[in-house]
């Protein structure tokens, strides 16, 4: 059997780094997704002047303060995407393409995407449009894929899906030295719009337009209505109670997912919240058996 | 006339700070109150390990690093203790003593009473037992008076009451230079509780006990009921919204005085949300000019 969590929390910026520091110092079992260079929007922050305590800190100083927190309490980070989570009564299932994870109860601090949709994206959506490429990809086997993806993430996926489609075009919303198996094609260009074309998809670009069978736009969050089924949402962003407790019980939310304001000490103190009352549910759980 | 701020904070922990650096970040016009000693819990917390960041820090040195903070933002506390506030319609009127200052907008951030209230003390208030020395002084002109105090800010309310009272026996609850006049008699001892004896209040200490007209009982913190009229709370908490704000309108709450958990971080979040919440709510009333 899998090993059981008592909790699982997605995203490692600053509200799921909060939470995962809790739930550690309160001896619970803890598994936190995300990335060693733990938020874009860390690195991207010139200088931050209110973050207290820590005035003027470039966001990449403050990165490595808080990498420095996890590593001294032997945190580590698991570096996984989770395309999709399950709640099954008594505990959730996080699905990483093949893999499957279980936890208890579940910390969703995935931040929240702030570029709006392309035009066209969300009436395609389901239909040649999709935001999961790995899980998607047996419909697409031995036909051509667009791979719009905004971070390194997007490498490993392309390359799993070209083992089984036909032409892979690959469009990096970033610089980088690509690491990508051969037959991928790299396309630079700033996408505009996705449109129908009889079966075909296509993506117009500034320069060019490409066509294929099916879209994928890989972004470093996807909503979360969409990663967790049944979640509720409001506006976009995950409905939570002052106990950061969600509609589902045993899931709760913290950071820019929750709402506005989106800044780094809001999310951290969410996450220290959302922490605390997983930590009080898993408790009321054993003193009830 | 005096300047009415468009922001009065209350309290000068965490939750306090966060919301100055907020709303001077924003350009508002911001008054806060408090202490230059920042708060007690923080310098008896001999060791914080879930401040994000700042890893197995000292209350004394993450103090240290709040003190940086504004002062290199040109943010300094005014050490005051206001006594009382009143929702004017348009504007706030923050009372201490005899000065009065005046705030659109308001911002609690006034920590929570950890220690429970003695035997007696809640029967008794307002019929002999008070939270306000000094605004209650001139009821005990020529009387006996009974001062218990948790810190320093105790003395001065003392020497004042001195000048108009006739004995007055000081119990101080912490160490230190006490710095008062003469004619005021220190007391050492824990009070256990206050009793009404005819027209005279007893406080009764673990070794003797004492006998005046009024009985001040001078915490750090007193109850947000009591200090703002008409404050809506639950369970000896403020009652807030997800936007930290209160039923009064323009009256916004943040830190431990909002409820559980009381932690560093969580007020330090909330203390931001508050602050931008006030600041749109002044940008609001602007544009509707
Ligand atoms: C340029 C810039 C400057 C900024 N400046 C400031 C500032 O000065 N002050 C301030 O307070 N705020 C600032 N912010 C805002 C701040 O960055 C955000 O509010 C903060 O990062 C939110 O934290 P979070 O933990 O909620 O989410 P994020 O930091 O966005 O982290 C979410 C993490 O979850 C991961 N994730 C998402 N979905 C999944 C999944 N399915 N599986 C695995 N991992 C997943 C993401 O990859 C990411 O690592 C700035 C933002 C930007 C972009
Ligand atoms: C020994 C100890 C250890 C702790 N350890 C930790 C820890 O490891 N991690 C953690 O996260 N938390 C810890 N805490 C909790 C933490 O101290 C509190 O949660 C935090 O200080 C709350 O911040 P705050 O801004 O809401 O209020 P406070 O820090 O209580 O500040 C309130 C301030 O408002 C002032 N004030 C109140 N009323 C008035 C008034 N009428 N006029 C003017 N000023 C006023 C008070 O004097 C005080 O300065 C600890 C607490 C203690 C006591």
């Amino acid at each position: 059997m899998e090993k059981r969590y008592d909790v699982a929390i997605i995203g490692t910026g600053p509200a799921g780094l909060e939470a995962a520091i809790n739930c550690k110092i309160r001896n619970k079992s803890v598994i936190i997704f995300g990335t060693n260079n733990l938020s874009t929007k860390l690195a991207k922050a010139p200088r931050i002047d209110n973050y207290l305590g820590l005035h003027g800190i470039s966001g990449n100083d403050l990165k490595e303060k808080f990498l420095e927190h996890i590593n001294s309490m032997d945190i580590s980070i698991t570096e996984e995407r989770i395309n999709a989570v399950y709640a099954m009564g008594d505990y959730y299932a996080l699905m990483v393409n093949e893999k499957m994870y279980e936890a208890t109860t579940l910390i969703l601090a995935t931040g929240i995407e702030y570029t709006k949709p392309y035009i066209g994206e969300e009436e395609l959506l389901g239909r040649g449009v999709g935001y999961c490429a790995t899980c998607d990809a047996p419909l697409y086997k031995g036909k051509d894929v667009i791979i719009i993806a905004q971070g390194e993430s997007g490498e490993d996926e392309a390359n799993y899906v070209k083992e089984i489609c036909n032409k892979l075009y690959y469009v990096p919303l970033y610089k980088g030295n690509y690491n990508l198996n051969e037959g991928i094609e790299i396309i630079k260009g700033v996408p505009k719009e996705i449109r129908e074309q009889g079966d075909k998809r296509e993506v117009i670009l500034s320069n060019e337009t490409l066509s294929a069978d099916g879209v994928f736009i890989l972004r470093d969050t996807i909503s979360p209505k969409q990663l967790v089924a049944g979640l509720e949402t409001e506006d976009g962003h995950i409905k939570v109670n002052r106990d950061m407790s969600t509609n589902l019980k045993g899931c709760y939310a913290a950071g820019d997912c929750t709402g506005r304001p989106y800044q780094y000490i809001k999310a951290a103190g969410e996450g220290l919240v959302a922490a605390l009352s997983a930590v009080s549910y898993i408790d009321n759980l054993s003193r009830n058996k």
